[in-house]
């Protein structure tokens, strides 16, 4: 089996990481998989959600730290290596976040670091009861400031804070309260959870989906009044395709939509 | 009985939406006489807070989408109207947020699209238990790109993205949990519950309440720094006014204060 | 005793605020001490956390409101007096967030006004059951401007805005559902907790929760490209520290990291 599985079923795109012996670490090769398929599942049209998961005990214990260390064997002491991952990481996350199709995760067991991050990331998160959320990397005295800026982005300062400098796990119950993810679920019903709501999804009409999340991040650190310029030239664009007049007719009309996507 | 009715009561202006046989949508006169009426109340120092209600089912359920479809007919398909229409709106919802008098939103029934954005747009917000939250334009193929605005900058953006997308309702307990209100109360306690709130804002120093809102939303999106400096003229310049001397004599004398409001 | 009492315990400043017949006023002289022992404390690599609590009723009821007062006699009517007392207090907060060790703040009582804000400005807070929080400035005609910025910076937009307008307290657990804080505990329990926290964090690598901490201030209103690349950098520098290569060789050979700090 391939370090990362793809399997499309009904429009929705079901992405596996598959590297359980090392816990579905962000080595150099599972970056590369993720990176790649992101930039081909961009482009495919017949792709309207993807859901992001990971086999064995857990979702993804964030970067492969054997890799990492084996870099500091380079002259400089790794330091050119450690930016270049930087930075490829980092672009695999705001690839996820730019992708035309919204990203759910599928998270079980733990999501730890740039685990945790990822889930940060994605557009939206369903977990299974019992998941452990952590970004503990402060406990290997490496803090997690690149996952910090997913995390703080989704829930309060001072919970961010606490998790970052004291390293401990939160549960899924808690991660939904403080809204880290969408859901919890039972364990046997995640799939079918994380399934349904990127079906959901993908049953919309997917060029008013692909507007909506681009403007949604894009608005999202302008000032109220950029924001209204910037998102009722959104709106402008929307009313005027075909299927969206067609929605509203049908809408208008108690009908279904008859669209051509 | 007008499109939008208004009453003043105690230093109060409740203004009510009327048109429930269309849900008491944001049509082009609904938006002219909320601009007229909320262009009215900035100038008029007896009003100290507002009250925005709806007659009928709903609160607001959006844009007046056969009003919308009318303007397709138009040679350029709409799109003149269109821009016309979402900058109308927004400049109506900037308003609440710029006027000196506190809004709070009275919610019973339904708030979708640009009725929920309403809602996100008001200073605070009371709902009657079992009242609906959606930005369910997804669903006829609209994304709700200007609603986002408001409603992103109020509650965890996982959560905003999953009702923008999925096109969902929450109900009031969940928007009262996630802030898109303050308060849930029961159908029957609704109104008292929105004027209570908003005698107790009108009771206070309506120049110290104004100097506070301005500054809220100016200084949401700047760097800690700047907001500071910002603030503390405010506070300087609050700390000048005759009533907040007096204020805060009364106050060390354990007296009530003798305002000239 | 000082108005401003220090006790260093197990590489943890307590810091316990002692004008107990003020409710620990930030009076000129609270400001001052406060200002120049968080100086001392930022050069002193001895001391890995902080906590601040204060003695008697409350942890902090705000600014000195005789002093202010009597502020007014100057020509300009306090005019300069203001400008200047605001400006050291903003400066004293944000010292508590440039602090390169984390700051906790132990909270009973009540804490109101810019005794609020110095608990929003904390970087984490543990409170006893019971304690109060309110930025109740309105109630005398002066608006919590400054106690807001740190206020909306920690919790959701409309419970800020109320709490600003109304002048209504909340409690210890409506402050942590908020975000506010991050526990609520037993008022007995509360040095301990406060103190396993801090030493909790003193435990870490300081000098990866000192460039983290940094980081989590800085990153925090910038763009999620440009945050990404500030903090990719971080990262580089902070896995470039010998003590963070024995913290990961120790974790990946299973003993514990043996840290020169």
């Amino acid at each position: 089996m391939a370090i990362l599985e793809r399997r499309d079923v009904n429009a929705v795109a079901h992405l596996t990481m598959n590297a359980p012996e090392r816990l579905n670490a962000l080595s150099d090769e599972m970056l590369a998989a993720l990176q790649s398929t992101l930039g081909e599942i961009k482009d495919d049209t017949s792709i309207r959600a993807v859901v992001l998961s990971g086999t064995g005990k857990a979702f993804c214990a964030g970067h492969d730290l054997k890799q990492m260390t084996a870099g500091r064997q380079a002259e400089d002491g790794g330091k050119a290596y450690f930016k270049d991952l930087f930075d490829r990481c980092a672009t695999m996350m705001m690839t996820i976040q730019a992708l035309p199709q919204p990203v759910i995760a599928q998270v079980h067991g733990i999501a730890t670091a740039a685990g945790c991050q990822m889930v940060a990331t994605c557009d939206m998160a369903v977990a299974a009861e019992g998941t452990k959320f952590g970004v503990n990397g402060v406990n290997i005295g490496l803090f997690c400031s690149t996952p910090m800026v997913a995390l703080s982005r989704n829930i309060a300062r001072k919970k961010a804070f606490e998790m970052l400098t004291t390293g401990k796990f939160i549960d899924a119950d808690e991660a939904e309260k403080l809204g880290l993810i969408n859901h919890v679920v039972p364990a046997q019903d995640l799939e079918t959870s994380a399934t349904q709501l990127a079906e959901t999804v993908a049953a919309k009409l997917s060029a008013a989906v692909k507007i909506g999340k681009e403007a949604f991040y894009t608005q999202a650190m302008m000032s109220t009044q950029d924001a209204y310029a910037y998102a009722g030239n959104a709106m402008v664009e929307n009313m005027l395709f075909r299927d969206t007049e067609e929605g509203i007719s049908a809408f208008l009309e108690k009908r279904s939509p008859d669209w051509s996507q």
